[in-house]
């Protein structure tokens, strides 16, 4: 019998395959009706099942969400993924909180490619 | 007896103490010698335990690390961390490759705040 925590990773890699393929109705079946969508880098907060699956059936452009690493325990995962929009493709990175089989907390990050500080040269290389 | 992914859960825990004690020595003994760590969003790579470690025991400023979510499984984990400078704050994230108790790769994630695009505030709310 599998663990919570198997369960778990297998939630968000089917979180991952349900977006990929918008099959919205299996998407939303993944999700706790009070669900709560978070982006800490906007601030925006997105309330509830209706409105999130609405949120990603809207999201403009041709994007592809493509799991790297799917982390699960019992009540938290987390996955890195590769996100490509319009042919341009970079990292993210989502958390989410799960209880019962259900997501009911996600926590999306966005990181963009910015210049190294000074005085670190001497460690690290460039590729 | 502890699973891997428990001991992998303290492992991440135990990184983010070390660090944060600037107990280099204790925080040296979790790294494999060949640790490899990357800052995608810089394209930066720093090569090996003595770099890796020293490369923290530079980093300029008053800075603190307080773990929010630490998620582990056999070979893989994440942390989401509170990140303070110089008394600001933002969220990080960290991804851990780990083989027989010790870190062998890291990459980290620097999100920045950014204003969201237009047309999805009949969605979200921001706080």
């Amino acid at each position: 019998m599998a663990t919570h925590a198997e369960r778990n990773h297998l939630l968000v890699a089917t979180f991952a395959e349900t977006l990929e393929l918008r099959d919205w109705e299996a998407f939303a079946a993944l999700l706790a009706p009070e669900v709560v969508y978070e982006i800490p880098q906007t601030r925006e907060v997105i309330r509830g099942r209706d409105r999130y699956v609405r949120f990603n059936a809207e999201y403009p452009g041709e994007w592809h969400v493509t799991p790297e690493v799917i982390v699960a325990e019992e009540s938290n995962a987390s996955m890195l993924f590769r996100w490509a929009l319009d042919g341009e493709s970079s990292l993210a990175i989502v958390f989410f909180e799960i209880d019962d089989g259900l997501i009911r907390k996600i926590t999306d990050f966005w990181p963009e490619p910015y210049e190294p500080p000074p005085g670190r040269e001497h460690l690290a290389e460039r590729t």
